[in-house]
């Protein structure tokens, strides 16, 4: 039984991200999870109890992945720069591809809660680069930079991108020149 | 009379800079500008047909204040190690007293209008960063960057600092951090 509730959980999720991605987060109602899923009303409920809820766990699912990954193929002995790329190339992706994101259901949603949240993500974000990035360094695969500050340019450069697409277009060649600088700079390529 | 004129569109807007810097932009009416600035609604009408109006003015003026300043310190041969410098102090004291700006404002207004303004803002600033930079290498003041890549960080890490700070609380030495990293690679120092 737990399996099945974990599974209905995960299928819950998956339907959802598509209905934040395209709607926003204010716009979405439980009404809207159950159409989505097929579900009743109490079946959802049994489940999560509000949109918010059901969002945070979203995010946290995401972000947790990424750790995982990060960190499962640092114990592994992956190359930094492997996974480096992999993850430069899927912000990339984030970033120009931005409509399938849940960026403005993320920034509505912001507006709703306490700062809690966020930051515990945030920091999350944080240590999970400050762990690759100290971890390229060791290896001498990166360049001897300041780690603090390397972590906050990619956080912040890559929010700003996010945040400014929301408000005017901005080109594919100018996501990818971000992330080419943060390259350059752990690189030198 | 138009000098007068002039200087009541300048009061008006350092008045109104206030308000908007303290209340955003949804929740400043016509009303408000009328209280602070001591004017009947007929005076103030004759300057600006609304808080839209207002407000762009407001960031224009700002901006080219900044380009105009950027332009004169060129033609006169002020090193551009100097212009950056100070540019990077305005905006580190602006990430920093967030509570002075406009951003609440500036990302409200946003979501009420077309993408055109901001279009053009993003582009003026682009445009008086390359030439900073641009004049920078030519007098070998500064590393020989690509100033696509330079310029877009500047702006884009600026953005996503002063976006965040409105949902989490950004430390002085996360904004400092910034402002040092985009110097690094400038000037190496």
């Amino acid at each position: 039984m737990a399996a099945k509730g974990e599974k209905t959980r995960e299928y819950i999720l998956n339907e959802s991200y598509i209905l934040f991605a395209k709607k926003g987060f204010k716009q979405v109602t439980m009404k809207d999870v159950c159409e989505v899923t097929n579900m009743s009303r109490g079946g959802l409920y049994s489940h999560f109890s509000s949109t918010g809820e059901l969002f945070e766990e979203l995010l946290e699912v995401i972000t947790q992945n990424d750790e995982m990954d990060f960190r499962d193929r640092i114990k592994k002995g992956t190359p930094a720069a492997v996974i480096l790329d992999d993850a430069l190339k899927r912000m990339e992706h984030e970033l120009i591809n931005d409509e399938d994101s849940l960026n403005t259901a993320m920034y509505e949603y912001a507006q709703t809660v306490d700062s809690g949240f966020f930051e515990r993500l945030h920091k999350n974000s944080e240590k999970k680069w400050k762990e690759l990035i100290k971890y390229g360094i060791k290896n001498g695969e990166f360049n001897d930079v300041d780690v603090d500050e390397i972590v906050n340019m990619i956080l912040f450069s890559y929010q700003g991108v996010r945040m400014w697409n929301g408000i005017i277009t901005i080109k594919t060649k100018t996501c990818r020149s971000i992330i080419r600088n943060i390259k350059r700079q752990l690189t030198g390529e």
